[in-house]
C-alpha cells in the first residue's frame, strides 16, 4: 500500500457501514433485535432499505458487524496488557476503567440484547461464541505471559481464570441494570480483590 | 392487583397461577418478551386468555410473578446459609451447586430475557430492582453474620462483596452462552479462589 492510500482515512464506504452500524444499535437497544425491522434501522440510518442491504445482508449480519466492532475494540485492550511492563499491575489498575465501561447505560442494554437473543437464536449463538473465542484466547495469552514474568506455576488453568474474570466484568453490566445506586468505588474496591486472588493463584 | 391477592386462595387457583407461569417462561425462553403475546401464552398453558387476566393484568405482572418466585428461591437458600455452623465454609462448599443452577441452559435465556427487558423497559427495571434489593440485603446480611462468627473486621463493604458475588453468578450466565463448551469444574476452582479471596478480605 502506498503512503498516500495509508495516510486516507475511512472510505465512503465504511463510513456509511459505521452510520447503518450505529443506527441500528440505537435501535436495538430501544427496541430489542425482535422490535427492530430493517425499516426502522433504515429510517434511523437516513439511508433507503436496498442501501442497506448493499452494506449487510440482513439484521444478522448487521449484529455480527457490532460484535466484531466491539471484539476489535476489546482485543486493542488486550494488546495494551502485553506491552505492559508489569502486567500483573496493569490488569490491576484498569480495573476501575474497565467496571466503567461494563457499566456504561449507554452500552449495556445493547450487550445485554444480544445474549440474550443469543441464548435462543442458534446463528447468533454462533457469532456471539466465535468472538468470545478470539477475546478469550488472548485473555488466557495474557495469563501465561504474565506466569512467565512472574516465574509463577499457577494452580489455576489460565482458560478457567479467564472465563471467571470475563464473568466478573460482564455480570456487571446485568448489576447496573438491577441495582444502578451500586457504588462503583467500593465495587471496584471487592473486585480487585477478587482479581487479585485469581491473578496470584 | 398484587401477586400475593391474585395467587392467594384455594389450590386450584394455585395450581392454575403456576400452569400459566410455567407457559409464559417457556414463550418468553423461546420468542422473548416482546415476540409473546397473550394469546400464546393462552394456548400454551391450554387456558383462555380471559381466564389468564382473571390471574394477571398483562405480561408485565407475568414477569413480576416470575420474578418472585425465583426471588423466594434464592432467598430460601441464603436462610441455609444463615443456618450453617460454619458459614465461611457453606459459602464455599455451594459453588459448584450455584455455578450449576446459573448455567442451566432451561432458565439461562429467560434470566437473559428479563434482564435485557429491563435494561429498555422502567416497569421490568424496577421489579428486577425490588427483587435484588432484597437478595442483595439477605446477602449482605449472611456476609455480617460470618464476619461476626470470625470476630473479623472486613476490609471490603458487606454491600460491595454482595454485588461482586452476584455478577459472578450472573455473569456465568452470560459466559455459557457464548462458551457452552466451558469446563465447569475448572471454572468452579476459581471462582472458590475469587470468594474465597472476597470472604476473608
Amino acid at each position: 500500500m502506498s503512503q498516500e492510500e495509508t495516510c486516507k482515512g475511512p472510505t465512503r464506504s465504511e463510513l456509511r457501514c459505521g452510520q447503518v452500524l450505529d443506527a441500528a444499535a440505537e435501535c436495538f437497544k430501544q427496541s430489542g433485535f425482535h422490535g427492530t425491522s430493517m425499516a426502522r434501522i433504515s429510517e434511523a440510518a437516513g439511508m433507503s432499505v436496498g442501501h442497506i442491504y448493499h452494506f449487510f445482508s440482513g439484521k444478522e449480519a448487521i449484529i455480527e458487524a457490532l460484535v466484531a466492532r466491539k471484539t476489535e475494540h476489546t482485543l486493542e485492550i488486550f494488546k495494551t496488557f502485553e506491552e505492559e511492563e508489569d502486567i500483573f499491575q496493569g490488569l490491576l489498575n484498569r480495573v476501575d476503567t474497565g467496571l466503567g465501561e461494563c457499566t456504561d447505560c449507554d452500552l449495556v442494554p445493547l450487550d445485554l440484547e444480544v445474549v440474550a437473543e443469543a441464548a435462543r437464536n442458534p446463528d447468533i449463538a454462533k457469532i456471539v461464541q466465535g468472538a468470545s473465542a478470539k477475546v478469550s484466547e488472548r485473555m488466557t495469552h495474557v495469563l501465561r505471559m504474565l506466569h512467565q514474568s512472574r516465574g509463577q506455576e499457577p494452580a489455576l488453568c489460565p482458560e478457567a481464570t479467564t472465563q471467571v474474570l470475563k464473568a466478573l466484568f460482564e455480570g456487571m453490566g446485568q448489576r447496573i441494570v438491577q441495582n444502578p445506586d451500586m457504588d462503583r468505588k467500593e465495587v471496584a474496591k471487592a473486585m480487585r480483590v477478587a482479581i487479585r486472588a485469581l491473578l496470584e493463584a
